[in-house]
């Protein structure tokens, strides 16, 4: 038994691990989800989100640069790193496009289903740590993360050369404690398609904004405009009716259904526990209703995790199914403790990411006589 | 137990089924192909190609039209087909764009892994009974097949209208006693998304061979020339030297690696037996070999079935992982009767379509120590 499974109250996953392919080169890998069976997602299951190939970093040489607007920059190699107090804290990751396969017509980009989501441990040092001891000068604005990863992005509008992966934070998210600087993941240094050496992790953050590969640390007095900023993780907010070019940042309540999977067969007239895992971003997970009549009556799940900020909750319900066979649709919809609840539909500002919407699992339900036993 | 497992000398799969979604309207659904378990496929776990929304027939009204060139033309009801002669047929179908994700760069289309396959049990009625029926005249070339599907495609180039989904098969594969007009699938009639009331059944052929929702089987007097049979579906053949486009048609031999699946990870230093499935279209599977190196040595594996003309073979191969920690690369070639041999790379003159080079699984291999237990 893998030393990450030490904080789970339930059985560890099945043996059986690997990713399902969404893009093979660089590789854009899926957790299976209809696997979740773990308060955390063994490294191994972790779904893989690639720009670009993965950089090879020598922990030898590696070298983390702090500077910009700070009074006191400076390198730190990847031993000084790890000799810093650290903190180890749970949180999910979801790519901002996960879900997208949902969407109806069909948009561009990987067609993530439900598994471009995980739910690990990770720890590292406080940013907040890093950036005291730099010391941000009064006008430093936001902390642009650049990461060793490097191509040329593929999304329009398309910079005309080559870029480094590159993010920027609000200032006042960067310095929360649970921001981290990490360099393990489930109790193990990372793997080199999870950022190894070193990697950001912002929980309560869509995946894009946890840096991979990090070597350069940079406060900045303006808004970054780059290009995984504005042209892509972006969406259309409004000010003053006018829609304005934003970076999408904090993560959207969502629940997903794990067991049963799409076009599964049932048998009718017997108890099917619905599966799943909920989360949110800067808020708690309170509620979750289950349908599995397209939305018409809802029943309320239990929950299998307690409330743990940035980290998500399991949750079952147990279904009777249905003496009429048939093909049904069940659906989840998480409530959080701001009141918010996930929408009806899909918001066009966000285009294909950000799909947060109740997602319709088609199921099908036999006779009971002809169950498979 | 259901019926259709009948045949098979190992267990069934898990009762966990359900299909990866590659393209959610129309259903384009992938088989979780690491669950193959059996010989055949259950119809749950069985892949569904899509090209339009599922039609809705009534076999109630449902009429089956046989026409041109022939002496008799006729139309046949539901039940009036039921009630002929039936034979029940065990086939491979592989969709023609299978291991389309396998490809780089990325290629337009529905990103299949390795499930757009599935081995089954087919019963209807021999297509040459109704050929014979209706007396093919000697000048008869082709038969097209129609199904009640329609819509507007979307690979260029592109007809102006909304047309039916329709394919023709050379005169003397159609008047071959395994091509069938079925109604049943694996022991039970034929579901929506698998062509009820009626399909075509064309061993040996791609998929895209296998019209569903079959309406029409018209008999003509030169090559057919429709979008499916020119601009999808087709290839660049040569002719004295100048690429000619040409349908797809025969299946090519193939070998998939079932278990372990993309980037799992296995303990080092034990027996890791690695599973799989080949296929052929118009001969048979005779030898696979394996490599755990990326193709620098090969073993062979030893088949779980035998030969059957048009159905797959499962095999299995036992692996000692190596002591060394790392990432490691699966290969599988098949051989066949003909002495045909999987091809090293694909062959660009089939586009997206015909994947037949042996498709690399990368697994990670732990230190003994690390192993999950």
């Amino acid at each position: 038994m893998l030393s990450h499974f030490k904080n789970d109250a339930h059985k560890a996953w099945q043996s059986s691990s690997g990713l399902i392919i969404r893009q093979n080169e660089p590789k854009n890998l899926e957790t299976p989800f209809s696997d979740v069976d773990s308060f955390l997602t063994p490294t191994e299951l972790f779904y893989i989100r690639s720009h670009f190939p993965v950089p090879t970093i020598d922990p030898g040489t590696y070298q983390l640069h702090i500077h910009g607007a700070v009074r006191n920059p400076f390198y730190m190699n990847y031993q000084e790193l790890r000799d810093m107090p650290s903190e180890t804290r749970v949180a999910v990751l979801e790519c901002a496009g996960n879900s997208r396969v949902f969407l109806v017509p069909q948009v561009d980009g990987a067609q993530w289903e439900l598994g471009a989501v995980g739910n690990a441990e990770w720890t590292g040092v406080p940013l907040a740590a890093l950036l005291e001891r730099a010391g941000i000068e009064g006008d430093g604005f936001e902390i642009v993360l650049e990461g060793a990863d490097r191509g040329t992005p593929k999304e329009p509008p398309v910079p005309p050369v080559a870029i480094s992966y590159a993010r920027s934070l609000p200032r006042n998210k960067a310095i929360q404690q649970e921001v981290l600087i990490a360099y393990q993941m489930n109790g193990r240094d990372l793997s080199p398609d999870h950022g190894y050496p070193v990697r950001a992790i912002v929980p309560g953050h869509y995946g894009m904004a946890s840096v991979k590969w990090l070597t350069q640390i940079q406060v900045v007095r303006e808004p970054f405009q780059g290009y995984w900023q504005t042209s892509d993780y972006a969406y259309w907010d409004y000010l003053d009716g006018r829609p304005v070019r934003s970076a999408l940042g904090e993560i959207k309540l969502k629940s997903e259904i794990a067991r049963p999977r799409v076009y599964e067969t049932l048998a009718g007239n017997q108890v099917c526990t619905v599966f799943g895992s909920a989360w949110a971003g800067e808020t708690e997970v309170t509620e979750i209703a289950v349908s599995t009549d397209g939305g018409r009556s809802w029943g309320e799940a239990e929950f299998l995790d307690p409330v743990q900020r940035h980290a998500w909750r399991r949750w079952k319900f147990d279904w009777l199914t249905p003496k009429q066979p048939g093909k049904y649709t069940l659906l989840a919809r998480a409530k959080d403790a701001k009141g918010g609840v996930q929408p009806d539909h899909h918001d066009q500002n966000y285009g294909s990411y950000v799909i947060t919407h109740p997602l319709p699992i088609e199921v099908f339900v036999e006779n009971p006589a002809f169950a498979v036993t």
